[in-house]
């Protein structure tokens, strides 16, 4: 496995095949055993070829974020959950969709599940989603009432049947300490158990979405599947806040040097807003950067260069930091690796990678 | 002109054909009127269409931040500038477009200088890239030494001619008062004025690159040429800082409203990160977010909706925060407009364009 440095003239989004195909063993070897679904988001690679590794080490279906991107893998799966809030302009696009494959809506609104049920013409199931205290989006769990009368509206409808419930904590990202994720968990699995406890029926779906509490914790209570996403590639926010190591992060950007800023130790990279986007990682000391900086060699690159890391991001120039000893190893015409904030966003970005085995994984945008 | 907005299903950037061309009027007539040259950045709209119209409207090349853009526009354009410091590993890349186009490369170190007369086959121009006090890219107009240097050593070589000189004071564009963006604008003049003072030869190019000061100067020194690139879409934050009017903002993106949160006041759209990109945007106030908030119809969309912000996006969700008046008249199954915070980046994310001449402007990576 060795990338060919040499043919790279633009950004390029690296990808280490085998790193990337151990963190998706990880995780189906962990659903195996803890005996749950494992439903990966396909959101964070949308790539068919990336698909296929999570389907060879074992998956029940998948997610996505998008009606595209359900289009996009509709031919090759056959359980798909449209993980985004009820779009009550698609019905066109999901009622074809839902003749393609198996999909799965999510919704939190009586109003949405009538609209819902009016105007679907094929079979799809359907998960409430719940907030159990992000507040983005989902139904509070104690609103046992609306609850209730979403299932029931669903359950008179020939084609929505109900699947169960979908919880997404998407404020375990940003915190460092165990204690506080395992306080979101378990906050998580209470919610989930409430509602067993109330509504179950029998081969009802019970889903947790976090890939931070998906990687660490080993108590899933009573849930019947995992639904995360970043966990294929990680990034340096996922390294910083303690949920992977950096040698499990499977993409970094190849960003050529373009010049040398001697004064300010500061290196100018073709690498923009426009191959990373532009999410923000705080380190502990207060830091702000768009991304850790390293080498790159053949076999893929170094570990993050200390006290180095991306200061400022123009459309497409890059203004990379480093420490004098790093400054003198790295010069114009030569290559640096970018280990992305969120991943997720680099890849969408992108549109396709450099694999280490020399294959060209698809991305459903290139 | 008018929007089809029952037609819109996902996120969708649309673009007010009359608004566009008369900002490009605008800046077309003001050239003119100053007798300079005018040079487009097409990193902003990346679109044949779009394009086409600058070169209605009078123009006498085009800029662009990437080979790729470059390669894109070649067949149409003959004098296209490469605004990126050049890039050491894309040589034979630059060759064979050079072949195909008028080629203008930039750089400002005598290394740079050195590699490009060594390895350059086909007939380039070169601007020396002055940094008058942005620190991102450029030689400090002090450095007379070393500019002298440079211009040898590309006159010395049969392939390479020198142009002049390009200034992006990119400082310009988070500045409020008119003072202070003069104060910038005046430093540029004077670098540029000393260097026609020390280097000048008959033909010689003197082009300033910013949209801020292009668009609020009257006074022009000794420039023979401009290149903004963002007047031609304007965006939220030059709206707020002074630059344009909300008006004259030509870009806005279509969200399809998804859930609505009476309790928070929020509205959950489908319109995140991949759509958007991430610039914030900080007010007078202090109070932060990512994009403007307007009512759509089918001329367009209002003007900005008063304190109703892009209070945080997701990689496809957008949360959008609104008082109460504003709040009760979208719902679900709707759409709500959003004013990009930087329009060029929310082009690049979008590639592609709905306007309301009911055409379909093209974009380079569509």
């Amino acid at each position: 496995m060795s990338f060919d440095l040499d043919a790279i003239v633009q950004p390029t989004l690296l990808l280490k095949e085998a790193v990337c195909r151990a963190n998706i063993r990880r995780m189906a070897d962990k659903a195996r055993a803890k005996k749950i679904g494992l439903f990966p988001h396909f959101k964070t690679h949308q790539s068919r070829s990336i698909g296929a590794w999570c389907a060879a080490e074992g998956m029940q279906g998948i997610a996505v974020s998008s009606l595209s991107m359900a289009e996009y893998f509709a031919a090759d799966y056959k359980d798909i959950t449209l993980a985004l809030p009820l779009n009550l302009r698609a019905f066109d696009r999901m009622n074809a969709l839902a003749h393609r494959t198996g999909l799965t809506l999510l919704l939190s609104k009586e109003d949405a599940a009538r609209a819902l049920v009016k105007q679907i013409k094929a079979p799809v199931r359907v998960f409430i989603e719940l907030d159990a205290g992000y507040h983005r989006t989902g139904i509070a769990p104690e609103q046992h009432g609306e609850i209730a009368s979403i299932i029931q509206i669903l359950s008179a409808c020939p084609f929505t049947s109900f699947r169960g419930f979908y919880i997404h904590p998407g404020n375990s990202y940003g915190l460092d300490k165990l204690a506080a994720k395992q306080a979101i968990h378990e906050q998580a699995l209470r919610a989930i158990a409430d509602m067993k406890r109330i509504f179950h029926r029998e081969g009802m779906d019970y889903r947790l979405g976090d890939t931070p509490n998906c990687t660490l914790m080993e108590d899933f209570g009573e849930l019947t599947s995992i639904g995360p996403g970043n966990y294929v590639f990680y990034d340096a926010m996922m390294a910083r806040y303690g949920n992977c190591s950096w040698s499990e992060i499977a993409v970094c950007l190849a960003a050529p040097i373009l010049e040398a800023y001697p004064s300010r130790q500061e290196l100018i990279v073709h690498g923009g807003a426009v191959h990373l986007s532009k999410d923000i990682m705080e380190e502990a000391d207060g830091a702000k950067h768009y991304g850790w900086v390293s080498m790159l060699n053949s076999e893929g690159w170094s570990e993050p260069l200390q006290g180095a890391y991306v200061k400022k991001l123009s459309q497409e120039h890059g203004i990379i930091h480093l420490p004098k000893p790093y400054f003198d190893a790295l010069v114009p015409g030569g290559l640096l690796g970018i280990l992305p904030v969120h991943s997720c966003l680099t890849a969408s970005c992108m549109k396709g990678y450099l694999s280490d085995a020399r294959r060209r994984p698809d991305h459903a945008e290139a």
